[in-house]
């Protein structure tokens, strides 16, 4: 049994070339006994949004202790934070501070968070001192993985900060009423083009929804009404015929839109974010 | 050396999220020591015969004890089975039992297959009780991971049935004359645009054929003849000049077209299934 | 501690189906033990100029004695060597010796170079012995796994040759005057769509310019001005605002374009090799 954590990556930098195998090789270089499980490289690029609420989608269902290394960007190189968190439940997430922990800081709870002392964690020697622009290779993961070899304590990453400083995103909340639950589109399954609102499916059955019920659906961009129909609410998507629109509890407990065997997104060419509100109304 | 299975995974999940990851991380959470590796995560969407074609080209090459885990499960969250099954030769599937495992029946031979018993092999107490529609992560991979780490022994997945009940779809055979043969395109090779046969070179070569003979080739779509030319059949594409069409005999000892250091399928516009037929004549 | 060398992978291949995944059977029933790490399968296809940028950029990065796997080999199954490298920094490299060695050459050097010996490090029994298209499984994945696992030892790679005789692309030099300097367009980053230049910022810098200068940029196709305009120079892409071009020292201290939060190559449809030069001029 390894005493070392176990590392997971997300960024978004592909897997095209041999970026991501950089920043490995210096990960196995500080110790060849880490281990390196891929969540996933392929994020939006610059997606800020999309990479907080990733970290949060995966992080509960693995070992406490893993460290999570979270790198999208775009202010590389600039004054933005980097940093390294630990949350209420004893994960640890090396990330830039630029809102990449906005759903751990709400869903988890950040305990303690340290900003990475350059001068002892980022990469010498290694001929890239002179570079600015991949600090996943030189300073995220760097530091990670001496974190995650146990050749540094948490402690030893940087000074801490106060966690309430942590910049955030706003995570809109949904609302309801004895009839009606209201919220948004809050990001899409970007392999089956499914959406995931912010509504809870238990929200929706204690306001009197039930499975099997049909209800009203309408999505409104901005101004405009761009999907309006009425859809089964199901507990599984095969539950209806393919081709077929349907209104079911995702994955992580939210009220989500599917096509069954389908595109929800691509068909009725539906986006996410904050400017993509959704109505669900009981059918009476 | 580890006493634990190793573990190969294949999906049409893919990889722009953190859906593998939070499947993975349920592994993990069983077994910190166990070893993951991916097959692919990006199959057809819903095509349950590339699964069950691409668990066949990869199993052999592993070492015996594997446990596979195959995930293309357009009915997650009803009615059809969930199983583990152990193949005639010693390698382990979880699966949909939704004709995931046609040619590895066909090829391989089931010895015994189970059906989960989610009571126990199901995991629980995480927050996802509820939810019907992610079992890759709640069941396959989680049940794959007790069985993989010996937490479960294979009888333990859950009572035996009869593997002639083992959906399984049908696998067309190629034909033979003197100076034909005749089959289906099988598949592609998704990469690089060859198409695999479903005519064994060996039995091309067995009826007169030779490599280094000009051969007419046709395939034809329905009714509709959609390519007809002769082509040199050689052993590897690089024998002919880049552009050239070629018949070849791939990896799989599978008779397959190509375009040397080009892309048949989308070249000619060729799909693959039983509907796409050919016929490979002797030149005289 | 393992003492089994790590196994660094980059193809051509794809990850769409199971061709990796057989590759990296055949490794692991090697040696059960063996560590594979990705580096990428999706390289540019039949592009070799690609496989040895890639391989050289990542490679210093790996501890040493690691062995990289590299096939992009649109020659397979023809007269190319297939062989096993030794850098004089301690790397080993099994690849097609197709031009896929060139960066690595010049830039680490060859110590010894051996032609692997089909006879006796090629998969037999495995019922592939008739195939001549998929030596990333047959040889080289096979062959790499042997030398990383220790069953054989370099020298049993088979006979040496002359490291001289390693196929060799050109590397197109820059050169510069006190006021210019002028070089080619040598590579993509395919994710961000950022242009890697064969320039070095040192030799810039070293001629007079400096970070925070405005200087004159002109990209030339063939005879074709396909871009010219002034751009800050900068050291990190984020000192700009979104959207704005810049010339900045990539994370491998060459001199490179992007524009920041965006995509250059595909904004001013530039691409990359010898027919693309690139002028930098200093504006007084």
């Amino acid at each position: 049994m390894s005493e070392k954590k176990l590392m997971v990556f997300q960024t978004d930098f592909g897997y095209k070339d041999s970026t991501v195998a950089a920043m490995y090789g210096v990960v196995k270089s500080v110790d060849r006994d880490l281990e390196i499980c891929d969540s996933t490289h392929e994020l939006p690029q610059f997606d800020i949004w999309s990479a907080s609420y990733r970290l949060w989608q995966a992080m509960r269902f693995w070992p406490k202790d893993t460290v999570f290394v979270s790198v999208v960007d775009p202010g590389v190189g600039t004054a933005r934070k980097a940093c390294a968190a630990l949350t209420e439940d004893g994960y640890y997430i090396v990330t830039p501070d630029n809102g990449s922990l906005t759903h751990v800081k709400h869903y988890h709870g950040i305990r303690e968070v340290r900003e990475i002392d350059e001068t002892v964690n980022r990469l010498h020697n290694a001929g890239t001192d002179e570079t600015a622009v991949f600090h996943g290779r030189d300073l995220f993961g760097y530091c990670a993985a001496k974190l995650a070899a146990g050749v540094i304590t948490f402690e030893e990453v940087g000074p801490a900060y106060d966690p309430a400083e942590i910049v955030a995103l706003e995570i809109p909340q949904a609302s309801y009423t004895e009839d009606t639950a209201s919220g948004i589109i809050e990001i899409d399954d970007p392999n089956f083009g499914n959406l995931f609102t912010n509504i809870y499916t238990k929200d929706l059955l204690s306001h009197g929804f039930a499975y099997g019920d049909q209800v009203s659906v309408r999505i409104v961009h901005g101004d405009e009404t761009v999907f309006e129909q009425n859809l089964p609410f199901v507990s599984a998507f095969g539950n209806v015929p393919a081709g077929d629109p349907v209104l079911y509890n995702n994955e992580l407990m939210h009220l989500s839109l599917a096509v069954s065997c389908g595109n929800f997104r691509d068909t009725y060419h539906i986006g996410f974010g904050s400017e993509w509100n959704i109505e669900i109304r009981r059918v009476l």
